[in-house]
């Protein structure tokens, strides 16, 4: 989506962002997790240029983000919906959400998430899945994985580099 | 940083991507967990321009996610240092690189997280804070905010809009 400028990254990191680190474009999966699913809408509730958007959608389409369907006959209306790799993409959401909060959100969370039924506050963690631990960077240790390049880099601890 | 072009949403998916949402970003904040902290660093690992990393750096102090300090004074020399805030952003780089690893990455994962010690997977889910249960988008539903809008838009269910 960024034109693989950073495809020379071996990186499941650089390569998401091809795909969603886009202008606007995680915002458009955001507002498709909120029920969204015409053209028409996403343009109104994002406010964003007609010709980025039907650039950005054509693109979350191809790399098999949404899917795209008719659902009207004469005239031809089609209508986006998220495949399960962009239904995968809710965590990434909820993370984003979780820092906005946090760090840009004086008056407190615009929005709540809650586990429908239950009442319980929707959270993201990272843990351990061995043990369970809920972890930081600092408790963790990258190494190269199946799909690492020949040459991997050194592994680096994944917790370094903390003004804490 | 993307010039407070998605202001006018209340939203703290908007609200962070305004600081982390800029091309090349969360990659210097990936770097930074593993350890980089000088720009000459930076700029050789990533391959970007001098002058685009400087604007980004820049950036993320005015944000608050680094803290610029002198580890050298004659001459001059800064590194750059996550604070708790840019620490926060670890789940949001844990959460693209699981997508990555799932969906781009047809070797299989470059690099692995392990529980430092524990030799435990890190792994992410979003979860109940309340009962535990992992959670999808449709188990969620999503409600006005302390810091909602005075005139909220209706309550949408968070889990609509899925293909599957």
């Amino acid at each position: 989506m960024l034109e693989r400028t950073y495809d020379a990254q071996v990186c499941s990191v650089a390569r998401a962002l091809e795909v969603v680190g886009e202008r606007w474009t995680l915002l458009i999966v955001r507002d498709a997790f909120h029920g969204v699913r015409r053209f028409e809408d996403f343009q109104r509730r994002l406010g964003l240029a007609r010709n980025i958007l039907t650039d950005r959608l054509q693109r979350l389409v191809a790399a098999g983000v949404f899917e795209r369907t008719r659902y009207q006959e004469r005239p031809e209306r089609f209508e986006y919906r998220l495949t399960e790799a962009g239904h995968d993409l809710w965590p990434v959401i909820v993370a984003l959400r979780g820092w906005g909060d946090r760090h840009m959100a004086p008056s407190g969370p615009p929005v709540r998430l809650e586990h429908r039924g239950c009442g319980g506050e929707v959270e993201h963690r990272v843990a351990c899945a061995g043990c369970g631990q809920a972890l930081r960077a600092r408790d963790a240790v990258m190494l190269p994985g199946p799909g690492a390049p020949p040459a991997a880099p050194e592994p680096v601890p994944a917790g370094a580099g903390t003004a804490s």
